[in-house]
């Protein structure tokens, strides 16, 4: 007996009253309805969750991109049924070429960088492996290159690919593995290969980052100050990772990372776009850019990040 | 030196191509500018984040919430200043007076419930175990009565209030503290008091279970089935509880969980809200709803979960 | 001064009531007289236990295979006689030759196998991996091959083994550590090698199998269903390996654990005896055995194992 | 549908070879087969197990343990099946009434002893509760009052005793909680009271107290020599307590314990029956057994443990 | 077999060059002889160590300290022997009578105090309780009171201590256990009381303050800034502190202690000597120490520390 | 803005009477202040610690070794000035060329010693790993070959170096890693090599031997009986080394050493110094020395250690 139809109606029940309290209002029950079909004319009909901003589109997610999945499968293979869908909540794919990385390469050394950072975990470990090959070859020994999975394995897909990329001179690992257990599959992936693994920028408190530490999981710490909680607290997470033996680095952002980073003994490199559309905030937005030579920038010296924001960007981009 | 006005303007730049992946698009880079002026008319700007959905929603956070608060503090006091922004984002508060509590756990009892979850954490400890202690009077001993923080204490305020409420015979202590550290602060609580502590509907797979219990921090679980891993990932949770000798429950939606609760050796409640108003989809979106009497609900025995929607109301309040 | 004999005397002395309670009888003091001579003539005499099942088979043990490594080791040498007697506890032997193992692999693939587990554990961790290479020279590169120790080495003698074969593409490495101290040993070789390390076999619960887990001692969980808790059980065990991202096998008995072990996404292998003589259950107490083909069996179809047993075979020998 | 028959039938298949290794023979192959009726006609057959030792033990626990248990549940309640015939794997029982226990105190300190160990975990928390505050009003304040569980009890039901017995002034609980988690559940035991924990007698080596103590399951650990590794390894394991600052006693066996206990700093108490019956052994089978007189036993000064052993009650009772 | 003296012999043997390093000279081999004698004539001579610096106040020591206490023992009560020379090593005493503490509670009363830390671990648990009543009942209810033990007592003494004075409201538990295994006793200790445990001032980095907190010794960390790190480290370990929900005191030094302990939310009190003759570095070495009034001193303005040193009174004291 | 000039100054106050307690004295209070000046004319001024003993001591390195490399730092470079004088706490260097090693190794083959420690630590990971392939080229493959860093690098800078040396075939790696963190640095090396890990020697009690173990830092011990706890604590370290897997050896002192570690299984080498004018109390303090040949020494047979010490050499250099 297999899936024929799923289908999917969100519901919001008015409530008579404001349920909710000070600092939230609960003025409707919201569902989704599933309805699913079979081959054999059985109809199964239950309701799921109480999400009262994102009915529809849990709805428009169910009809486009799990039920397409799951028609035809069998009933019984309920484990099956389950990866699959489940599967969508960590997926990525990259679509750039091995021709590409050449060129791209080349790119960023014009550009001034001493290394880059480069994309994977969208396709098979070995598949992958090769572009990072391919991207060693062309860039020679000297120039940096790490690896970002955006969290696109399991710890199984990341540690073959570490093992096949440890000959190539890695400098970190990002973010190898899914999200749903990062901190136990990435101490996982730490143990299990020699190249330097790196997380932190999806963490908001510096309480993740220590979450991260004694998880054995990371051996240096991107969090973000822009993210987080700014200075204040990135200060703490430095520290935290200070005493651990853990490096600090800083997700994008270099206009406030180049003083946080270089204000510690453990801090690392900072990072930016290469591509001079991608972030119009690092390219355009402040008036005295320092430029980058050899793979290094000069840490601007005013007060504050010493950071001048140019004011006719701001007023013609501002939505309020 | 103190801070006269927060300003914050949202700027959305418009980029030349996407640059997002197959399952996302990046078409702008935003952010958020602060500006700050003191009194003695120092003024600094940054920018921070880059947020592509709540741009406005943050810039109006800053202006309302933060804002006021900040005014007028000195800029030396980073950390002070840090805890009083950072203290917004797990404050609550709770309505309930005294006098109310005998009334609402006469209520209960009428509707035959077997106890009552009461919510607590938006007082100070004393003040809400005075009221914890005036349910415990109004209900008599033969009552279940557990407590509901809703995480919003320190686990020093949580231990605190355990400590006054022990005495007064609590089933269990749900939630007790601060989101952003949750699993370590609940394992202080779970060994500073000798009720037992609950956590676990904010979970979304099995692996935040497993988090849960590796941390020591719950005596039940009451993971929901129909915000997390539905059914099959329910089933590998209460696997989880059961080796680690953790007892189960379920976050709500009674139609669903007392067929889950009732088939494991370690089920403990299910859960519904008293208040005829308060949840329609309990109340009235099924057309066999079983009568609960001295605390019991019969589990429905059709196929499945047993439950019959009604085809009417999910007509008439379906939203697509 | 030498032991110069050693004489073990059962003795059991009938007590005048039982002592037990009701699910066991206490009707004896049983327990066993050592008496050790020196070659300088002193005598020591001591009883040991309370065993009221063994007596004889304990006696027989010491006078067999104890005393006569004992027997000539000087008295002062306490740990050497302690580690030469305990060293008993966990020998093993291995009688395969290099020349048998050729034709030994081209068994298997005649039988339709997708790869072997192969015995070490009985020689020194050099000779056992050369027959090792030898097994992966006979049977090329596109035939599985497992390594199953039988808990037969030290931590520091299967390190150094799996360091080894390491090249020689095993799939992983199966109960690698003595009895004693299993997971701590298994958690140890573990760290040290890139082989997937594999037991389970030897659990009987599931909460056995969370010691195992919680330990860092496994990437492959063979629980058996038919010598532990059945399959209630096996699915907790394989519930605990999901959310731990550890994998699970199962123990021989592949009719069982066929339908266990593909009704999960993170099973792995089914495994039997390939000599035709071994295992008559497997290879003829069944009537709907399936082929095996390409290192395939198709899962029976029918209700529950969809087994259906030999009922003449049965009534043959039956022993009550 | 509901069980109406188990029936168990012991197969062994005798194979045509000796399949086993050097130290151990696989001359047949074993197993039990249980077929299960319904009341609705269905017959269910499967097989179970290699157990070539206890077949028909094994049988028989079938057919007079679990199937009467069994018989009359319905097939769909897996789950409470199991956990009815798990139960009988840590079922105890108690005899012993309130009017007894004074007696008995009276007994204990007519032999001279300076406490006694209270036989617990067969009746409910309350209930052995209440025997033990008998016990201690027996005896008064100035009475050695320990209690042991044999393993009875769930974690839930030893803390629920532990709590109610704490103002008893009770010097150790033992063995508090079931064998299948002994180590997790004294953990937890541990922290939940303030009475010292007590396990050991059930280990056999060092490595087993080692598993006890980094649990963080004991404040006392009672490893017995006559049972383990003898005295070489009782004095590492006395050493593993020293250094974590745990206690060490003995089970059972005083003559051998009392040098073992008196020749560390950590050591407590020796224990014996007080009953004449009980342990002739003890009681009878050495001719040097000194008094206990004011709770204290003087250490026997020969050489060894200065324990001279009766010749002629040991050729009355060998058995070989 | 009894010992009769001990004798210690101090030896140094020049070295023909110097065998150091660059940081470090070894221009002689030093080693102390210890000759014992027994009462049966026995002689036994041994070597120990390499101590370059100590040689005879450690001869010194042994003749003075610990051979008085052995002399006597029997040969063979080597653990005794052992244990009676250890207990040297954390042996402290307490003067105070119950007499003299009400005036001294009103001493610290009349200088402002908030509360006073109270000195026990001397004596035994019982005996320091009462002196700890006796302060409680002589300051009434409003006034803090904690104890410090000073690393005085085991973890079962330090235990029986806490819970003895649980009902007096006691601020916080300073330093409860002996120094030679510090974080794992402590935190036995926190384990089982309610009073918060305090350590960190005999720590010298940040690093030794971590210790502390993963051990999960401590509630409160008073790390000196002034004996370890400065304010650099200290600013690290209150990082560590914040993330791990422990609070922060410092040890002594109020000048130093207020401006760091006043800049972070977790921060608790500052302590100064109350007697005015303890501490003149306090008392008279700085010209505008502020007052101290209803137990709150102002936190000093001028940058820096804001710390005015008199220069006459170093010129008088300074030693080089 | 720079530092110009450090000035330490060290001031001891005399107290009016003894403040200390019965084992030690406090008379006065002493402090040490240090004055510094800038380029732009400010000067700070600050006290610290309250060391009885080293105040002169103290003052010398901060005018020696601390202040000239802080001369010149920016103030504002906290993070810097801090890193710079922390180091001073853990550098070494090392003075041997390559060229030596050669004639070094082959003394030591003449001395008829089985193998050779090699220190290490001194340089960079790099140059440290050629003096040791150096040293491998010069003995050859059948010479022992163990390094010992004397805790000079970071793990980062230990684990370069371990790789580097994998191949080389090294015994053990001793000490790798800075004091400050010894057992959390020592550990992730141990984790990043295949070379066994030895630490040890700096321990002074089993409880420091057990905190090694528990951080999983070491293969080997080697707990000095004659600086740590003497034969009796030094028996109990191996106990519990025994059961966690871990060898034990001991730091220098051959004499002492050799019964140690010849009575446990577990036991390893001993060692020497090679230079005959190293070790005046190994080489010429015992009148029964045996030979060493072949790299083994025999045990000393006689009573206790077996050891003859030379009363006229202990006449001649004793200093009291």
């Amino acid at each position: 007996m297999r899936v024929e139809s799923v289908e999917a109606i969100p519901v919001e029940i008015p409530l008579t009253q404001n349920f909710g309290g000070s600092t939230y209002a609960v003025l409707k029950r919201s569902t989704v309805i599933t309805r699913m079909r079979t081959d054999a004319g059985l109809v199964s009909e239950v309701y799921n969750g109480d999400n009262r901003e994102h009915g529809l589109e849990i709805t428009r997610l169910i009809h486009e991109a799990l039920a397409p999945r799951v028609i035809g499968m069998s009933i019984f293979e309920g484990e099956r049924v389950w990866e699959t869908m489940f599967a969508l909540s960590h997926a990525s794919r990259d679509r750039k070429t091995l021709a590409d990385i050449g060129r791209e390469m080349e790119a960023y050394r014009l550009a001034g960088m001493a290394g880059c950072k480069f994309k994977v975990g969208g396709l098979s470990p070995q598949a992958d492996a090769e572009r990072v090959e391919a991207a060693r070859k062309a860039v020679g020994s000297d120039f940096m290159l790490a690896v970002d999975a955006n969290r696109g394995w399991t710890a199984d897909e990341a540690i073959e690919f570490a093992r096949l990329v440890e000959p190539l001179d890695i400098r970190w690992f990002e973010e190898p593995c899914h999200w749903y257990d990062d901190a136990a599959l990435m101490a996982r992936v730490r143990q299990a290969t020699r190249i330097p693994v790196t997380a932190g920028q999806s963490e908001i408190t510096s309480h993740g980052v220590r979450r991260l530490i004694d998880a054995g999981a990371v051996d240096i710490v991107n969090y973000d100050a822009s993210e987080g909680g700014g200075v204040t607290d990135w200060r703490r997470a430095a520290a935290l990772c200070a005493t651990a033996g853990v490096a600090v680095a800083h997700h994008e952002e270099s206009q406030i990372a180049q003083h946080l980073i270089s204000a510690v003994p453990h801090g690392t490199c900072i990072e930016c776009f290469a591509d001079p559309e991608r972030d119009p905030v690092w390219q355009r937005m402040w008036v005295n850019r320092p430029a980058i030579r050899d793979g290094m920038m000069a840490v601007s010296t005013g007060p504050g990040f010493g950071l001048e924001l140019d004011a006719a960007m701001i007023a013609k981009y501002r939505v309020a």
